[in-house]
């Protein structure tokens, strides 16, 4: 998408040299773009937990590079040292499912490698597989839900159909387009009026520093809101439809996603407006049913007690909020139960949050 | 309550000239403790604008030792500006009930006031009575609901008492105890083991910076989260009550409070557990019964927009977190309908959330 009118993708190979693979490092926006070249296997898991890129769909993507920046360090014992950081990988952030996803892909077809250096070449081309059918993915997702949004616009008659969204599940947390932010694209692209409800999603702010900056970019009409403020917009018919991304949905339509997430599907379903969660299928873990196994991180409690920003003269400040005597609890993500969710956009359409909607589109995941 | 080891109220005429008035300015809590003279009218209602002071109960008191300050300001036209001046004093903020409340408890009584002098002198008067009956009120408050806390005490057979609170309704919301932590102060004197969770409360933290900085004073275990959380906390069993205060409740039960109040009642329903709100009945609205007809504040972007804090070293520093071109929507309030609130507990004792369970208590607001 675009960034002062040049297109960019999250991550990318260098094109002069495809063994350097950047990013844009994702803690200085909206202050300041700054891409960051990963070195090495360390480098790729310092990127994912401490944030330098976010999102399922980048943690994926990301994570499918790092098992290729493993190889190029590896030597001739390259099967156990490959076996053994990718178990370091991994275990980088805990609940995306898209991480051990995209490393079971590589794993998978590693174990055909005859050598390091044909490894090196596979890991490297589907490194490049999983980030384009990641865009791929949400570029469907967008033609899919731009649907729902149609149909909300005809219902209104053309008037500005209000969208709310929790966290940042826009191109920044895939490799393009975005999950939740692609049916939006899509309609803004085909002339329909939308206006998105930004929440700044506390603590680490991936709405007021993330999403706003990627809809103004594209110039979509947005406001940001604190992350309290939903309920009391869906209350005064200042809402018509939510739309959020999702970290792992189970086979029965339990969502994971951002704190805070079940909380607008709660007042979401209270106000009788459309909830749908938007995902890659990569971002299913086919293992469960029950959002209650899914694994949720924990994170330092600082997240809260601090806020860090970037200023406008580019140096990071760090301000404490809260009295130094008191604690913070700091998780990362909560689960919306499937009851909640109006539906789920993937790229192969959409579908109702059971397990029955979800094996319809993918049936060949249906249990035996 | 205490401050490092000495007792405070938030509003006080100084003892060696009741003339002046001083306030705690709660924008450097929780880094520094600042004591404030109100000088005149117009410094009444900016430290009411500006929150200098905030919370149903302060507003009201306040606003109380604001018209007192009018008096001591005027000449011989002191009737007419009297009446021009409360009429800006009473537009100093919208939602709290108690500011309305208090000038118009000020102005009836004044009618009877012979002289300017005499008017002061009454003026002066009912300003300390409303202080101490504020402080009474909330006293009760925590004599009832303590009775709350202790049965779940004892229904968990003395474990903590997990109780979860939004905003500050605590002592520095009112002029002394508190209203949602009243009972968790009587439950901790009487031995009785609780934790709080702390609701940051955005845009302007006051769960952060001043619930959290008052449990820290009176030694009550505590914790702050994002105001995200709050709903995986419940989900996961970890929350036992819920206690929040309100800026005005109509005669029905719908409870106008900080907004984001609403999405925790939400939750709370949805994981049955009780959702009760505390007030002295000076925050009743006794004129209607719908929440929708509660005026509810907008407050400037720049809240969202921006982050303020008084640092450690006793600077005010203000950091941008939002993308230069983006807005921000600020609503102060949000309604928590009756149907999601278990109880209201007021000095007099507790009652549902509706026009019967109130008026039981408050016969003498029983509709002819």
């Amino acid at each position: 998408m675009r960034v002062n009118g040049t297109n960019y993708r999250t991550i990318w190979p260098d094109p002069d040299d495809p063994t350097i693979i950047k990013i844009i490092d994702q803690r200085h926006l909206p202050h300041q773009f700054k891409v960051e070249k990963l070195a090495d296997i360390d480098h790729f898991i310092r990127a994912i937990t401490d944030m330098h890129v976010r999102g399922a769909g980048l943690i994926g993507a990301t994570a499918a590079f790092a098992v290729y920046s493993i190889l190029l360090g590896c030597g001739k014992n390259w099967r156990k040292d490959l076996a053994e950081e990718c178990e370091r990988l991994s275990a980088a952030r805990p609940t995306a499912k898209n991480l051990t996803w995209a490393v079971k892909r590589q794993l998978a077809v590693l174990a055909e490698a005859s050598d390091l250096e044909s490894a090196r070449e596979i890991s490297f081309k589907t490194a490049c597989a999983i980030a384009d059918e990641d865009a791929e993915c949400c570029r469907m997702i967008g033609r899919h839900g731009i649907r729902i949004i149609r149909e909300i616009s005809e219902k209104k008659s053309g008037k500005t159909v209000n969208i709310l969204t929790h966290c940042n599940a826009g191109w920044l947390a895939f490799v393009d387009y975005g999950s939740a932010t692609a049916p939006i694209y899509q309609a803004a692209k085909e002339g329909i009026r939308v206006k998105v409800w930004v929440d700044e999603t506390r603590p680490w702010l991936q709405g007021s520093r993330l999403t706003a900056w990627e809809l103004a970019g594209e110039g979509i009409e947005h406001e940001i809101i604190a992350d309290n403020t939903g309920g009391h917009l869906m209350q005064l018919g200042m809402v018509d439809m939510v739309i959020v991304g999702t970290d792992r949905t189970t086979r029965c339509g339990d969502v994971a996603n951002k704190i805070g997430t079940y909380l607008k599907a709660l007042a979401a379903k209270d106000n009788n407006i459309p909830f749908y969660v938007a995902l890659p299928s990569s971002t299913f873990d086919w293992e469960i049913c029950e959002g209650k196994d899914i694994p949720i991180e924990e994170r330092s409690g600082d997240e809260v007690h601090y806020l860090q920003v970037t200023g406008a003269d580019g140096t990071i400040k760090r301000e404490r909020i809260s009295p130094s005597g008191s604690e913070a609890r700091n998780y990362s993500f909560d689960v919306t139960p499937a009851r909640l969710v109006s539906g789920l956009i993937s790229e192969r359409g959409i579908c109702e949050a059971s397990e029955e909607g979800i094996t319809g589109l993918f049936p060949e995941r249906k249990s035996p």
